[in-house]
């Protein structure tokens, strides 16, 4: 049997419960002593690989409350009460606490779904400009968002990084596991980086449940960037000042299927508003601009 | 001169222009060829050692719009076209672009204003209940909360780290750096974790403005937490199976003057929803929870 840690202290009611477990792939969980669930069970992070749900409580917990896990090869906890579910040892790190306010909860208050717009693109491409403008559009219409950038990253929580490539790659884990947790509090997060290797762009989204990352490619050919030059980074690049620059001097992997791409007109540029218009319509037709 | 770096591109009007300087202690600001700036110019991060402000502008900019910083020594961008920004080097780090959605705006549509809640104090001293309590009751009023605590954060951005002294510290950095961007994306973010150094803490209130890092101590003696040892872990800590342990073989600082002191009663202990209720009532004489 596995160990299940903790001690039954209710705040108030309803209140929800979380659980942690050591169990893999967990194919059911077994309540008994009726009355003390709400109908609103549901799993955090599914059923697969993310060994957490939680239990939404409706009334007080009677004494015969409990509850197993089921595997396949393994039921734990079986017979149990949850009333009485402390100490029992740590080997196996099943742990409960109850939980906070869930995403749920946040996304209710924010009318809105929480999910990672990730742009991607070669400098000058106008990530940027696109994170600004769909953010004042989706603000606009009352919904929350938070662009997270090089500006707001390199210089606080990765200051530590350089730009040597494991670093690089080290700054795109840690922007992919922020946006996460701005998901997670109901936020619709627009990274935009270069994120230029689809391996660590891949590894971002494998973070997130499926649909919640959002890839919108900057289909800009590097010879528009470098006509552009917003930053004069190209003509570095060009003179040898910056080495390993995305589109000179190191590869970009476009997207091989990203949720959206985003190119150039034949005659003149689209507007920063119409790309906008085109992410915020995604989002509208799938649903994260409600509840 | 200091440089700046940029080009003009409005996205649509009106907009806010955001510029970085290296120039510190910025005492003022000088703006001439009038009529494109709104009344509502606004230092983002104030004068003093966050060299970033941001700039409404209402109107279209005329040709002649001129910028420059006083410090009381130097006057940086003085006589310099705010349309002409571009490419004067990068020696000094002027950079400007257009800013998507400020703070104040998000604080406007989430009627509330963005701050860190940080709980520090030993293991088992009841940090997690309190921040679990306090998320419920603030939620519970229409406001948006997230809380971070090792789990949310050491099983995912803090993944790479250990618990030597080097990493706990870094640990703490990031938590402080990413609760720092929470708070700028206008939530009451709580962080939850034991940061045993007042060195560490101080780093992450130096993050933010003043007043809007909130330290909790939860003055709870290290008799009780071992009594209570909800996760086990002071008898292995005592067992010697886990080294350098808070408030056992490792040295826990309280904080000197932190905002708020959380202390048991004398007569049975004060439970999770009157400790929320006191960081609540704070929040609220502060006006954290309207803008």
């Amino acid at each position: 049997m596995d160990a299940i840690q903790g001690a039954y202290e209710p705040i108030s009611l309803p209140t929800c419960l979380s659980f942690r477990t050591s169990l893999r792939k967990v194919r059911s969980i077994k309540f008994s002593g009726g009355g003390w669930l709400g109908n609103s069970t549901r799993l955090r992070g599914g059923y697969h690989d993310i060994p957490r749900f939680s239990v939404r409580v409706k009334a007080a917990m009677p004494e015969d409350a409990r509850i197993s896990l089921v595997n396949g090869h393994t039921e734990t906890g079986a017979g149990k009460s949850v009333r009485d579910l402390s100490n029992i040892g740590n080997s196996t790190n099943i742990r409960w606490h109850d939980c906070p306010v869930r995403k749920v909860d946040r996304q209710e208050l924010l009318q809105q779904k929480g999910c990672v717009i990730w742009i991607t693109g070669l400098s000058g491409s106008g990530k940027s400009t696109l994170a600004c403008a769909l953010s004042r559009s989706l603000h606009s219409r009352g919904k929350l968002t938070y662009v997270l950038d090089g500006d707001n990253v390199r210089h606080g929580l990765n200051r530590d990084l350089s730009f040597n490539p494991e670093d690089r790659a080290e700054n795109i884990r840690r922007i992919g596991e922020v946006a996460k947790l701005f998901a997670d509090a109901g936020l619709i997060c627009i990274a935009s980086l270069i994120s230029p290797f689809r391996k660590d762009r891949a590894a971002c989204r494998a973070l997130l449940p499926e649909g919640d990352f959002i890839e919108v490619f900057m289909d800009v050919p590097v010879e528009v960037c470098e006509a552009r030059d917003p930053k004069g980074l190209y003509k570095l690049a060009r003179a040898g000042k910056i080495k390993s620059f995305t589109g000179i001097d190191d590869p970009y992997e476009p997207p091989a299927d990203c949720e959206i791409v985003l190119q150039l007109k034949e005659q003149g540029c689209t507007s920063p508003s119409e790309m906008a218009e085109i992410v915020r319509s995604y989002l509208e037709e799938k649903g994260y601009l409600r509840t």
